[in-house]
């Protein structure tokens, strides 16, 4: 930790703000970037754009889904893909796993880290998941536990821990509840996602510091959606709160199928260029995500104007 | 002043954010908005502009600029515009005045404070003046006795207080440098302006708590431009170092003058929304600024396709 600043306030209360001279970013430009995409991408394309991803210096990415394919077209090839990845020492991929057919796809393959998911407002998990976020909890329980036996690593995936479309604000009481069983249950890693980008720092800075209280040990990792133009804040206020491991998408893919070139995750070269500028390192090489960037949105405007 | 959290860090220094409940937002889309759009807006439209804006709740507004016309056209109808405003108690309205002359033009009226400008990097001072940083504050100073003298309110609008576009990081103790004479001068506030929008949380957290360690009566505020989608973040940390006065522009005009649509002034209705989410009250009624953001929008689309 470097400290950013040790002025004391002339009026008021001290105030710190420390910096990690560090932070990681996790690329999920393939998965949540592509998983709303109309049209499918070729694995081979996939794998191009993947190469680029590596290259560039990302070293932990989310390349796919295994859910049913008739659920997300996009990402159909989660088999196929899986098998082709390169295999690159430090590099660490995750892939969505949705159910116990889902865990069986994935312990065929050498993805290092299977990501459970489920909603923290009910009403979202409901319209997603067809049950409510108790069903899920107990579910994905139990996904940890055989995944674990498998020595294999887990991380739980908290959709809508903030804000939800349906119900707004998630009570941070929920998130508590869901990141707990999760805990007891042995996951390696718990992801909150600010689904629809409505989160504020206010409340990224409250939940993920009584969340960092309560489990000091535990790797947390935010998951930031820039709909509102609140992402970067909300990164600041996840590094005052302790978070050091943030999502990002090339081109900032993954808006909004029903509206077009509206922003969806934050945009990788967008928070890499903003830490690098305050003193934090990515491990990324800024320049070359022009290239990420534009190879990313050519293949999603080609693909989706077939 | 509230506590937005108290939580104690279990591992690293003690973190404390303090957010205020009030935050004042000053408008500055007719004078800076408007500056740069290449067609020249009518008084009575900017009037017209005007009455919605103090409708929304804004009591502080920057109108116009007492430049010589030939260098603004935009606001070439400063003295009618002047005259023309309406007097509602409460309502503090300011103007730029470059020079002597403007000055005299400035006292003729009834606004209320006088905002005398320079750039902090003296290359973006020689550019946009035509003289050193050094010759404008000894220009300036002279103009803030003058305005005193008078007993008229004076604001220092110090530009490229961080980033310059020609000389990169400004350093802080030129920034320091400038807000002392304003302040050996009897100046009544200072604005510092991150006029390319490259400034980042890190340099406003350190700039601004300096100066309001330095000067913890002065009252500070920030300008800033959301060109790189940074000023959200940078709000928050003015926040942090205890700024509490933030200029916005409807619409989010004053945009570069060759890049159409490209983000100016951070836009109103998103800080306002942004704020007021947070539990800090602006006073302005966010549903009226939808109505705002499209009046300026249609104002300026409908003068620059003439």
């Amino acid at each position: 930790m470097i400290h950013l600043l040790h002025y004391h306030k002339s009026k008021g209360v001290d105030l710190h703000v420390n910096f990690p001279e560090k932070v990681s970013i996790r690329d999920v430009t393939l998965r949540d970037g592509l998983q709303n995409e109309s049209v499918f991408i070729e694995a081979e394309n996939k794998l191009g754009g993947l190469n680029e991803i590596i290259d560039a210096g990302f070293r932990r990415i989310e390349v796919t889904s295994f859910v049913h394919p008739k659920w997300v077209p996009a990402l159909s090839d989660a088999d196929e893909l899986a098998k082709r990845l390169p295999k690159i020492p430090g590099i660490q991929y995750d892939a969505l796993v949705p159910n116990i057919k889902g865990l069986e796809r994935f312990l065929k393959t050498n993805i290092d880290t299977a990501v459970f998911f489920l909603s923290a407002s009910t009403k979202h998990n409901e319209a997603n998941l067809n049950r409510t976020t108790n069903e899920s909890l107990v579910h994905v329980s139990d996904l940890i536990s055989k995944t674990r036996s498998h020595n294999r690593k887990t991380m739980g995936a908290v959709a809508t821990a903030f804000v939800c479309p349906y119900a707004g604000e998630v009570p941070y009481q929920e998130v508590e509840r869901i990141v707990t069983t999760m805990v007891e249950n042995g996951v390696d890693e718990v992801g909150l996602g600010d689904t629809i980008g409505k989160a504020t720092p206010k409340m990224i800075y409250e939940y993920c510091s009584r969340i960092k209280d309560k489990y000091p040990d535990l790797t947390l990792s935010l998951h930031l959606h820039d709909t509102y133009g609140y992402a970067l804040a909300n990164i600041i206020a996840g590094i005052q709160s302790g978070v050091y491991i943030y999502d990002t998408a090339q081109a900032g893919l993954g808006g909004c199928p029903y509206a077009p070139g509206a922003p969806g995750n934050v945009q990788a070269s967008q928070v890499v260029n903003f830490l690098e500028r305050q003193g934090i390192e990515t491990g990324i090489d800024i320049d070359k995500l022009k290239n990420t960037d534009q190879m990313f949105q050519d293949m999603v405007k080609k693909q989706t104007s077939v």
